[in-house]
């Protein structure tokens, strides 16, 4: 069958700084989701796209045309409202490990489609593989189950059929350089959050060092862009910005980050982890029509410990399990009296990424043990000797590699640091938007 | 080995807006030819190239780097000295043919590398392959025997060691919508001629609807940057900026444009082929040393048709044999009295190249019989019923597909239509250049 247009034709559109026609978009994700329009177009066109940018009619069309790449889950039928949680990903981001159970403890149906790490940032499912027994990729069946009759809460891999265009264009944006584009990243995560038929979806998008975003305009944009998405769509959905510019919490790893969700499912854990924990929590569960749940008490109680534990039996895996631990630590000491100046999120993530515990290429497997455990950081007073950090790696030669990363940050100094108030920066919903 | 750079890295330099380092570009070109670049990471770095520019140094730079990623021929020894001519590409642009012989013709070597059409415009290669038995490649030794000790002319096709980095890129470009960018143009033409070690070198920059560059600043721009190159590796190197908003001369086609060519050999043809040939061999034949050689005479006293004949035989052609017609014709004719407006270049190429002429993909065969022959161009008065092309095709369905583009123009109307005085329109040399 002939297409009804040329991929030149579509390229040149966007190159001269044109907007791209509904038909054009259709046929452009269509046509490269089934082979027709090659990598080398594909990737051409997002360069333009990239530095030509898209307009919202654009950005909303590309969006449908990824879901209808594939196909649409329905969750209308659970008897229960289901609310969905995407960070667009940062340094020691754990949260997904204890809202998930935290707000299905509350009756509410949390599907947490995610994915595996790639570079600097760790991946969800990396880390609950870090478990024995637990199990990513469940069947559709198993989903509506482990959600509609079971814990409430899942978290694993998104199937192939769902935005399998999305899939495709991801993976090229990643070595091509056209990564780092909002009107990419807003329909790439929103492609997969409405085919997936969320009620309702809470954005964590960090802004800093660590993130995709690294000023607060870039971020609120992103967020600007996605809540729009989300509503024109029919998705109740809203934004927070957080920081980004220090990893979040003490441990940056796959077990490591683990056992710190735990802490927090036991109500303890760090501050900065409880208090996104739980303005996430309530966002989603506002969402859901619980504006007044005791996402506190739930976690101090034991009913978020007690939903972690039956969605993670019902995944396969022991919760009473032992996580596994690395071969080789190597300590991190301060090199002076003072106060720690800086600890930047994206050098502990490359380092992190180097001990073992991300990988290059989407082939490559983790090391379960492997990443960094945090004791000091900005404006803490430290004396010289004292354990700043510890590596984990099972290999011994990675540590230098990871050092050498981290020369860059850590400096101690007789300077006053000011910590951020609140990991929340701001907030975007739908009333925010023009 | 490990990569001295990371492809991602060089693509984000560009398409940041920044310059790339001499390193940066002679790794990327070198790493794109053994394939460690992708195909799609280096259409996104011709898209970045395309809309953020390169500047001079980066151009000089990217051209040896093309240079360098294969063999340099020498012709030092000869004994003759060599100039060369090239053409950016236009509709019914046949100089090649005549040009070369006639300036062998005078004792100077022309080594005619050239290559095949695509798209509206043909290829002289094509167009020589109407000859019955005349081959197209030769061996380096068969070149140099021609130009050296034979008729001192030689048209065939480029060999695949002589700069295969811009051979692999051109075909990208070609199907990414960034062919229409100067410094990547201007890096493509003078890679294969510096690397084919000419002499001099004269450049025929088409302008015009049925060229690359459509307005006459585009033009110069293109030209000041090849005479530029030209200057830097030694080449001594003159452009001419000529008309291509209509057709050059009175046939477009393969075997058609041959017999056209025969006509001027013969002293005859139409008037802006023959004014062409003679300021390009006027050029040429002065950057070898020759600027009082008679090229009229040559033409006129049969000198050019001589070398004409030697070359088409050193290469296994009979230049007595007699040229293929296409099975079927076509004449379209005036719809009324009046003067013709218009003939877009464009529109005929486009219109050719559906009977059969061009290819739309290189592994395509082109037919040797099918073109257009033109009898009334603008300016001239025509009475209604009187012929105005006819249409040549070996496949009657090919007309009405031909007939559709040729709709748009051939107007016919009282309006005076000023004719241009010549056909060449500006000239550029080193003397230019700030």
């Amino acid at each position: 069958m002939a297409e009804p247009f040329d991929a030149v034709d579509v390229i040149t559109t966007k190159r001269d700084g044109s907007a791209l026609s509904d038909a054009q978009i259709e046929w452009v994700i269509d046509a490269y989701t089934r082979g027709v329009v090659a990598e080398e177009q594909m990737s051409a066109l997002a360069m333009a796209i990239f530095l030509n940018g898209m307009n919202r009619r654009e950005i909303v069309q590309w969006t449908n045309a990824m879901i209808n790449s594939g196909q649409r889950m329905d969750f209308s039928s659970l008897g229960r409202l289901t609310t969905d949680k995407h960070s667009t990903g940062g340094v020691g981001d754990k949260i997904t490990l204890p809202l998930a159970p935290l707000v299905a403890s509350f009756g509410v149906a949390v599907p947490q489609l995610s994915g595996r790490g790639l570079g600097h940032t760790g991946g969800t499912l990396d880390k609950l593989e870090s478990i024995p027994g637990w199990r990513a990729n469940l069947s559709n069946e198993e989903i509506y189950r482990q959600l509609g009759e079971g814990s409430g809460a899942v978290i694993c891999a998104a199937g192939a059929e769902l935005a399998p265009a999305d899939k495709k264009l991801y993976a090229l944006r990643d070595i091509t350089a056209t990564v780092d584009c909002i009107p990419l990243i807003a329909s790439s995560i929103m492609s997969k959050k409405i085919a997936e038929g969320t009620h309702a979806l809470v954005l964590d998008v960090k802004v800093g060092s660590g993130a995709f975003m690294q000023t607060l305009d870039k971020a609120r944009q992103l967020a600007e862009t996605m809540v729009q998405l989300g509503q024109d769509a029919g998705v109740h959905t809203v934004a927070l910005l957080t920081d980004m510019s220090v990893p979040l919490g003490l441990t940056v790893g796959n077990a490591l980050e683990v056992r710190e969700a735990l802490e927090v499912l036991a109500g303890g854990g760090p501050d900065d982890v409880v208090e996104l924990t739980l303005a996430l929590a309530r966002e989603m569960l506002a969402a859901a029509g619980k504006p007044d749940a005791d996402v506190e008490g739930a976690l101090a109680h034991g009913q978020a410990m007690d939903t972690w534990r039956a969605m993670i039996r019902e995944q396969g895996g022991d919760p009473d399990a032992e996580l596994p631990y690395s071969r080789v630590t190597h300590d991190v000491v301060a090199s002076a009296d003072g106060v720690v100046q800086d600890l930047d999120a994206r050098d502990v993530g490359i380092a992190s990424w180097r001990l073992g515990a991300g990988r290059a290429r989407k082939e490559d497997p983790v090391s379960a043990g492997a990443g960094i455990e945090i004791f000091a950081k900005p404006g803490d007073r430290v004396v010289k000797g004292q354990k700043l950090l510890t590596l984990h790696t099972d290999e011994e030669d990675r540590i230098p590699r990871a050092l050498d990363v981290l020369s860059g940050t850590l400096h101690i100094a007789e300077e006053p640091v000011e910590r951020a108030q609140s990991v929340v920066l701001d907030r975007v919903s739908a009333d925010d938007l023009s």
